[in-house]
């Protein structure tokens, strides 16, 4: 890669030593995802301190005789490999953990503006030190990057109230790979002039333009909540539980929590301590969260559980009493990732569907997949109201985990077949990356992916942007 | 036209008597836009009753040695002529008005599929009658058509609470120019895989592709309704109020309504039996409404007027004991159009800046418009919470209708000079259509511009579907 020695050189001089690692130690971390599924190389990574010197790192490389490709990396968190550099070609990585300055904060437009590599954590912090909330949550805030939570759309678990990442996106700021400058800031509610490009970076995982900055959009802290876990007699009537919450709650419904009859047993069963609150288990539970300002929603919350009760869609349930009962039973939620890592080996999928259809899609998978395995633990939890279902198979607690996890691509195979059958989504979550773009071209073919590559060759003609990843 | 009377035979003989017309008579309508500023000509006009029938005739007319233009037309509500076919070159007009179904709502899931005929109001109609709202409201909703409102991401009174089109659309089918038809149905809350075309199609006034069917995101309807209307000191008390109202009605407020002291002045004059419920007149006032179900939104409302002539950013305020005084209460604001209509000629602006810039837009505005032409009359009102004021300017008491909008070119210009400043839009909700072309290169130049063309490009790269739109 002597080739690229002059380019290196002039990027060193133009960012000084902070701002370009090609020491291969340095540089070996930016070329792994962080489960270790992919590895790639890199000439270098570039650490701009601005936006500006970004901007004329790029220029600079698409001037070159044979420009290298630019490959955005955020906080390594994702989980499809798609901020990993691909193994052959002449790679560099660009980092923009030295661009992590938060705010301000406007409290009369009610957003927060951030750079992109600060991590979602900062910038939540940030919003809770001024009383306000950034309602985005996920598993990874601590080191996912806000760049890379605007790029993969992250959800969460408060989708269902506030939206992904693409709801909360008030303004952009991102640098084209030919080093040009996209100034799409504004924050304006009303704005009808010209296509949406703000939207079509939001989820385009880093091969259209590389984020910068965002605005982002934040809210008043809720003071008042109220929790309640219910047993409910099967999945369709928990549909029937959440079309009374949404009817009842007003905007106010925070959480709706759904765990499967065969994840609690799990489990109560790994899980020293966790206890039901109820004398008998039951088929599915709902953990019920409202959340508000001053507002009365004990009183919304139990009108809730009485007409459930009355139409049958609940057997029973328990309302906390105080912040340490809410925690117990928040637990009940919380715990079940940790459950099923101690049950043994689990095959977990990102998969959506349309709301309505979740009870048909668990009813489907469950007995699919017991007849290609039985006594595999069909495990599914998670927040219903967005379609987004954890659907985890745990292992049959009497085979080896190794021969689960070979003989368990059929199960996959059978599950993506049902999700597909109504419609949904092989990656609610979690993007493409390198890792699914071969689902592309089956689920997402014909012209809506013409239409993609042009868009694609529309940003980065050269395809020099991210290259392999999303699309096949 | 002689060269297209092959083609016009073969849609003749696809889509039966009622899909196409070719009589001057019939056609001239759509040929012009309902004010009468834009006047163009069209061979024919294509009435498909189905999504196949117009795939089959684009792709018919694609195929053709000379293919003619394609000008997708609503309701023919639009203000910028953005549905109206240029005067020169072979142009077809495709009207879905014959594609009208509403349904299935599903009350799971919270949607409406709508076909891009049937006019808003249908749909609002259609969703009320089963105890939903779809919360999207414009002046024209009797006429304007569904496929129109998502094209141009029509927003209007509820944008604040609910968002504009964008926000309530949860699926899109649309036909591209040569045909292919596009599913972009799938209700997915969360789905990432892959470029976000279905936010690309919002707002690309027809553009891009012709939306067939959308499907639209509706709500329990509130029951529960508080309406208070506020004299305040000056505008950045109309702020000031807004966040207290936003900290404490905790997503229940659905409006927000400001209204200037020299709009009530001119309203008070002009409306007969329109007055104010306080004895001295103000330099602003505010209409707010809270809406929920089952809440306690009357002590909600009460907290927040305490708060506000506490920290006296309201001078005087009352609440609507019931549905008769709310209505009162609305009428000091829905009069507000009316009576600059019967004050004389007035100049309207679209635009739109962040919330926080709305009062040092209104206070540079006045000043710049008065030192141009003493005596007139800056009357904004409007929606604040979303920053799309209606920043309207009506003439003075003494001056000729003809004079004042001849030489209130100069206050339009600096107003939008005013807007560009504080970083807003010169069109927040009518979009760009043919009349604002011209803006474009100044307002959103350089790399976004040269994106913009390049998606036009990879959707229709002949640039035959609604050419002269949006792009300069």
């Amino acid at each position: 890669m002597t080739l690229y020695n002059d380019l290196l050189t002039q990027l060193a001089d133009k960012l000084g030593p902070n701002g370009l690692l090609t020491a291969p130690d340095a540089i070996a971390p930016y070329c792994r995802d962080w489960r270790g599924l992919f590895q790639g190389q890199a000439l270098a990574v570039l650490r701009p301190a601005s936006t500006q010197e970004l901007s004329d790192a790029l220029a600079l490389c698409a001037s070159y005789p044979t420009p290298p490709n630019i490959v955005p990396q955020g906080g390594n968190t994702g989980l499809c490999g798609g901020a990993t550099p691909n193994a052959e070609g002449a790679n560099i990585v660009v980092s923009l953990s030295r661009m992590r300055a938060i705010g301000p904060l406007d409290t009369t437009d009610n957003t927060l503006a951030v750079e992109a590599g600060a991590t979602l954590q900062a910038a939540q912090e940030a919003a809770a030190a001024e009383g306000m909330v950034l309602p985005l949550s996920i598993a990874s805030e601590g080191s996912a990057q806000i760049g890379g939570i605007v790029a993969t759309n992250a959800g969460g678990s408060k989708a269902l109230r506030y939206g992904s990442a693409r709801e909360l996106v008030a303004g952009i700021e991102a640098v084209c790979i030919d080093g040009a400058k996209l100034d799409l800031m504004r924050s304006l509610r009303k704005d009808n002039t010209g296509y949406a490009l703000r939207q079509l970076l939001v989820g385009s995982e880093g091969t259209l333009a590389i984020v910068t900055k965002a605005l982002l959009r934040v809210q008043p802290a809720p003071n008042v909540r109220e929790v309640a876990f219910c047993a409910l007699p099967d999945d369709t009537a928990v549909l029937h539980l959440f079309r009374i919450a949404q009817q009842r709650a007003s905007g106010n419904l925070e959480a709706f929590e759904y765990i499967s009859g065969t994840a609690m047993n799990v489990a109560t069963t790994y899980v020293e301590g966790l206890s039901l609150p109820f004398v008998e288990s039951a088929p599915a539970y709902v953990l019920l969260e409202l959340a508000g300002q001053d507002a009365a929603l004990r009183e919304t919350l139990e009108a809730i559980l009485e007409q459930a009760l009355e139409e049958e869609c609940v057997i029973d349930a328990v309302l906390a009493e105080n912040q340490s009962q809410a925690q117990a039973l928040w637990r009940l939620r919380e715990e079940q990732s940790e459950a099923q890592r101690l049950a043994g080996a689990s095959i977990k999928h990102d998969i959506s569907v349309p709301v309505p259809d979740v009870p048909e899609l668990l009813a489907r998978a469950t007995r699919e997949c017991t007849a290609l395995m039985p006594d595999v633990r069909v495990a599914p939890f998670g927040h219903i109201g967005d379609g987004n279902i954890h659907l985890n198979i745990v292992q049959p607690a009497t085979m080896p985990a190794d021969v689960f996890l070979k003989e368990g691509k059929a199960l996959t195979e059978a599950i993506h077949a049902a999700v597909k059958a109504l419609d949904g989504s092989f990656s609610a979550e979690h993007g493409v990356g390198q890792l699914k773009t071969d689902l592309m071209e089956t689920w997402r073919g014909g012209k809506e992916l013409e239409l993609m590559r042009r868009i694609k060759a529309a940003f980065d003609p050269e395809g020099r942007l991210n290259p392999g990843k999303v699309l096949p």
